[in-house]
C-alpha cells in the first residue's frame, strides 16, 4: 500500500519553511516567526492552517498581494492599549508582534489589549493566545477572515469562521487552550466530504436558498456554531459577529462580506486581529489560581463518561498530545502537504526535504 | 377565553419589586438595583430571569441563604483591575457595583477588569454589559452558575449554562448586544416541553447514559451549544469552561459541579462573575468606530434571506424591540409570573399590584 504520510522533525521543518519564506523576500525574523506558527499548527494536528498553506503564501507574496518584508508599526498607544498597522505584511508577523506588545503591557499594567489592521491570514489563533502562558498570563486571540458563514436566517456567507482562542496557564504542561472557529465545521471539512462522497451532518451548511443541506455538492454557505436557529445557531452567528466587531471593526480593517477571499491575488485582505493578555495574579496569588484551574480540569476529566467514550477531554488536550507525538516522532504531514513543499524547495535551490520516514 | 398575560408599566413594576425586596431586608439602593435588573429582563422578553424569580429570591433571603443587606467590598485593586467580594449578597448588587467599577477604570485607563466572588445569581448578563454603552465603552459580562450542562463525552451536568454578554455602542439606539447562554437551550425550555408533551430538538439534551434524547422525560443534562461532538458541541463545552475559568476560578469562588443549586436554601452559592469594560476610542475616533459598527449591522440586516424568513437580525435587536413595546404598552407578564407577586405583595402589606390590563 502506498504510504501517504511523511514524518519530519519539527526543527528541520521549521528551518525548511523559514528558508523558503526568506527566499521570497521575508526578513530572517519574519520568516522564522511565520515558520514557527505554521509548524506548530501541523504539530498540534491542525493541518488546515499548517505548512500545506505555504504554496498559497508564496503565491500571495510573489504576486505582490502581500508585502513580505513589511514591519508592523504602532499607530496609537496607551499604557494598556495599542493599535498596530500590519502594513499588509504576513499575519503571523503582525500577530506575534502585537501579542508580545499586549503581554508587555499586561506585565506592567495587568492588562494589555492590542488591535491590528491592514493584516493578512495569521494561521492558528491559538499560537498567539499561548504566548501568554510562559508569563503566567491569560491570553486571548481573535481574527476575522473571509466570509464563509451565513447569518441566521440568511442565505449567503457574510461572516468569517472568525476564531476565538484563549489560553489559561495551569502551572504544569497541560494548559487550558481553547481554539475554535465560530462555525460548526471548517470549510475544508465540506470539501473533504465532497471529494469522498459522504453526507454532511445537520448543522454544517445550507444550500443556495438557505435551507439546511446534507449534500456537499449543494453546500453554499457554512452554518454558525449551533446550526439552524432552533438548535442555537443564532448564538454562533452572534459570536462570529462579535469577533468581527473586535477585530475588523475596532481596528479599522475590513469586516463582514467586505473582505475578499484571503487566498486570491486580486486584492489585499486588510484583516483585523485582536489580542488581550491579562494577569490572573492581579486578582489573587498565581499559584492558588493555577491550582484551581488544575482542580477544575481534574474534575471534568474524571466525570462519568457517556456510553462508549474513552475519556473526557479539556480544551487543548488533544492538540497537546499531537504536539508531544510530533516532538517525539516528527510532525506527521500528508503527502499532499509535503510534496508541494519539496517542489517549492527545488524551485528555490534548497537542500533535500528532511523527511524522517514514511508511513 | 381566560386571559393569561397582564401588562404593567415598567416603572410601577420596578417600584413594586423594590418595595418587596426592601421589606425582606435589602437596602433602598440594593433593592432598586435588583428590581431594575429583574424588570429589564422581563421588558426585554427574557422571562426566565425576570420578576418570576422574585419568590425564589425572597425565599433565599428569608432562609438566611443570601445576605440581603451585604455591601460588596473591593479586596484587591490596581489601576486596571479589581477583585470584589460580594459577601454573599444579591448578585445584582455585586454585579452592578463591579461593572461600574470596571467602567470607572476604563474611563481612566482605557481598560477595566473586575472579578467578583462569594456572589449569587445576578439575573441577565446583558444588563451589566449594557451599562458600558452610555459611556461609549464596550462591555463584557460573564457569570458561572449551577451545573446543568454535560461536558462533551460526559453523562452528567458539570458546567453551568455560563452566559457570555457583550455590548457594543453604535452611537444610536440600536446597540449590538449579544447575551447568550453557552448551552443550546436553557433548562426551562426542557421543562416547558415536558409539561406540554412535545419532543425536544436534537442537540438539546442527553439521557442518563449520555445519549442524545428527544424525550423530555429522559432529559438528564443539557448539551453545550453545538450539541453532540460531531456538530461542534465540544466548542460550546469549551466556551462554558472558559467562562468558568474567568468567573469562578479566577475570582476564587466555586466552579463546575462544586456549585450547588442556585435556588435551594441548603447552602450558599459562592458564584463568580467577570466584568470587562474598554474604550474603543483608544484605538481610533469613537464616531468612526460607531459608524463602522452601524455599517456592519446594515450589511447583515440587508443580506439575502433564507426562504420564508422575514428578516435577518443582529444580536440584541429582538430584545430591544421587546423593551420598546414594554415601554409603550407595559411589561407583559404571564399569569404564573405576576400572581405570585400579588401574593407576595399582600404578605408584605403592599398596595395593589399595578396591572394596566389583561390580554
Amino acid at each position: 500500500m502506498e504510504k501517504t504520510y511523511g514524518r519530519v522533525a519539527p526543527a528541520a521543518l521549521q528551518d525548511y519553511v523559514t528558508d523558503i519564506l526568506g527566499a521570497v523576500g521575508m526578513t530572517d525574523e519574519g520568516a522564522r516567526v511565520t515558520a514557527t506558527v505554521l509548524t506548530l499548527s501541523d504539530a498540534r494536528g491542525i493541518e488546515s492552517h499548517g505548512v500545506a498553506r505555504l504554496p498559497q503564501y508564496v503565491r500571495l507574496i510573489q504576486s505582490g498581494t502581500v508585502a513580505p518584508a513589511a514591519a508592523p508599526v504602532v499607530e496609537r498607544e496607551s499604557a494598556t492599549t495599542a493599535l498596530v498597522n500590519a502594513r499588509n505584511g504576513m499575519g503571523q508577523v503582525a500577530g506575534d508582534f502585537a501579542m508580545r506588545l499586549a503581554i508587555a503591557k499586561a506585565l506592567k499594567a495587568d492588562v494589555g489589549m492590542v488591535a491590528v489592521h491592514y493584516s493578512n491570514h495569521y494561521g492558528i489563533a491559538g499560537y498567539y493566545a499561548m504566548l501568554a502562558l510562559e508569563h503566567g498570563l491569560i491570553g486571548l486571540s481573535l481574527t476575522n477572515s473571509s466570509p464563509l458563514v451565513a447569518p441566521t436566517r440568511g442565505r449567503n456567507a457574510m461572516v468569517g469562521t472568525n476564531p476565538i482562542a484563549m489560553a489559561v496557564p495551569t502551572g504544569d504542561d497541560r494548559p487550558f487552550v481553547l481554539d475554535m472557529a465560530t462555525s460548526t465545521v471548517p470549510v475544508g471539512r465540506i470539501e473533504v466530504f465532497k471529494r469522498t462522497g459522504r453526507q454532511l451532518q445537520p448543522g454544517w451548511s445550507i444550500d443556495e436558498l438557505g435551507r439546511q443541506t446534507l449534500d456537499p455538492a449543494r453546500a453554499h454557505a457554512l452554518l454558525p456554531l449551533g446550526g439552524l436557529e432552533e438548535t442555537g445557531g443564532h448564538k454562533g452567528y452572534g459570536l462570529g459577529v462579535l469577533v468581527d466587531m473586535l477585530t475588523g471593526v475596532l481596528s479599522g480593517a475590513l469586516y463582514g462580506p467586505l473582505i475578499s477571499g484571503l487566498w486570491n491575488t486580486s486584492s489585499e485582505s486588510d484583516l483585523g486581529h485582536f489580542f488581550l493578555a491579562f494577569n490572573p495574579a492581579a486578582f489573587g496569588p498565581l499559584e492558588a489560581f493555577q491550582a484551581r484551574v488544575r482542580d477544575l480540569r481534574r474534575i471534568l476529566e474524571h466525570g462519568e463518561r457517556m456510553e462508549g467514550a474513552e475519556e473526557i477531554l479539556i480544551a487543548g488536550e488533544k492538540e497537546r498530545r499531537a504536539e508531544q507525538d510530533a516532538n517525539e516522532h516528527g510532525v506527521r504531514l500528508h503527502r499532499t502537504a509535503y510534496e508541494p513543499l519539496i517542489e517549492l524547495g527545488h524551485r528555490f535551490g534548497l537542500d533535500d526535504f528532511p523527511l524522517l520516514g514514511l508511513e
